[in-house]
């Protein structure tokens, strides 16, 4: 909504470091002032490459949160279970969701070796034990309490002693059938419009997109019921999906991922509840969960 | 994540028209059971049609919030100031923009004719006189009350008197640059993600897309800043913008929008608000206000 006109003004705003201001800083601000220590590396066993024809898709998987599915998509990866698998669903304002076309023919399918087909489902966890939690103070519609652990959108019950990942844009799941046990990974899907919160605690969430969403977003549309591609011929053909640490160290994508349990992610925040960029004119005061940006670069910068 | 296997037994299921049930209805039987007298026709002066080389994009007006505005808009279409324009600017999770790429250089830009380049924001208006609002009880993490009113999602404050419409998936706003009365219509955006919400009272929102999302959700991303196309080529061409009521009935898209002030959408917020389709294990009790889907159908239906 900003015009073409004022972009290069914009841009130059953003690069301005002047003197210190006694004001909270902007985005821009907290990530000039940001130290390495406020970033992050994602661990190589925990980064998931899905490489279509168009490019990666690089994934953070979540093991604090779903450690038994973690656990089976790093067996199904390494057994290279998903390569030549397609992408099977496109939905307007939902998912995109892979796994194995001919999944519902037991003699087609492709079969997961010595690993499992489905796992219990992993769609809360103990709040006792859990990674450190950013609190928003804005509350939300959902839950009743939202943050940020370990870079993922989480929300809590503090009364039933529960925590899960929360399904805003970008977030990666394990497609299920009716029964709550029926999933496990060999079908996923990454949220493609907006936050779908009505799924929380009913699919298990195992991880986030950090670069690479616009390989997903931009496909095309499936044109059966509920995004489903109806010919073979539509569906995109998965490359493979593999763990960074099973790529060589040239072929990975060196991330880092900005740190959401430090004093310049609570900035970070500030900064995004009450914008100071001087194109805003109602600062807005206030943030949602799934607003709430964690900034990915290169691990060159 | 639904599983493909499951795809058959769900459209059964949204199928089925059993006996009358004592439970609330869930959003098919909701739809099933609707009358005539449930849907709207969008009026034609009210219709906006955005016609790119891949398709149609249908979109509403929304006179009763920005009612300079879209007589703007309207004017601009009929002198079809937009034809041959282009979006300019396709930022991922955030908006697609379209406009003149000379905007910026009053010698090469296209002239408005008669009609003034910008006008005075239109950002909120009274709640007194404003049409039926359909208000969600679940809340809101940025305005004391949201709803729905003339199937726009739409924020209130009552203490301040005022409502505007809220920057969900799909709704259409007029650019601007850093004065709040820079803006108009001539560079329009439609929001494609997650909605920014911090938006609401920065930008004059006009309308909302009731058709053919995907024809903008899939361009290319532009490669510079905030999303703009770096390279004319990268631009993609309007072919025209035309109001509904400009075009011969035979080249209409003639739809149907699911009313909002009735006791039929209730319902439908209902359904979507406790899930009650069996897939569904946790079945929410909550609704966010732009996960509220209103259902657009063809008027031939």
């Amino acid at each position: 909504m900003i015009r073409a006109r004022t972009l290069v003004a914009t841009l130059a705003a953003l690069l301005v470091t002047g003197p210190v201001s006694s004001a909270p800083p902007t985005m821009a601000e907290v990530l000039e002032a940001s130290t390495p220590a406020d970033w992050r590396r994602p661990a190589p066993e925990d980064t998931l490459y899905l490489d279509l024809a168009s490019g990666r898709v690089v994934i953070e998987l979540a093991p604090a949160f779903a450690p038994k599915h973690v656990a089976h998509i790093r067996a199904l990866a390494k057994a290279k279970y998903y390569d030549g698998l397609a992408i099977v669903r496109v939905q307007e304002n939902y998912v995109v969701q892979w796994g194995d076309p001919d999944a519902a023919d037991e003699g087609k399918r492709r079969g997961t070796g010595d690993q499992p087909r489905t796992l219990a489902a992993e769609f809360a966890r103990p709040i006792d034990g859990a990674p450190h939690f950013a609190k928003l103070v804005d509350g939300d519609v959902y839950a009743p309490e939202v943050g940020h652990s370990q870079g993922f959108p989480v929300a809590r019950d503090p009364k039933a002693g529960r925590t899960w990942l929360a399904h805003c844009y970008g977030m990666l799941g394990a497609g299920r059938d009716e029964a709550a046990d029926s999933g496990g990974g060999t079908e996923l899907y990454v949220v493609i419009g907006h936050a779908p919160r009505h799924l929380d605690r009913n699919v298990t969430l195992v991880g986030r997109v950090l670069l690479g969403m616009e390989h997903l977003t931009t496909l095309p549309r499936g044109t059966g019921a509920l995004g489903f591609h109806e010919k073979a011929e539509d569906r995109v053909p998965i490359r493979s999906i593999r763990l960074a640490s099973d790529v060589p160290a040239a072929e990975r994508s060196a991330l880092q991922v900005f740190r959401t349990d430090t004093e310049a992610f609570r900035q970070l925040v500030e900064a995004r509840r009450s914008r100071r960029e001087p194109w805003f004119i109602e600062p807005t005061g206030r943030i949602e969960l799934c607003n709430v940006p964690i900034p990915v670069r290169s691990a060159k910068d």
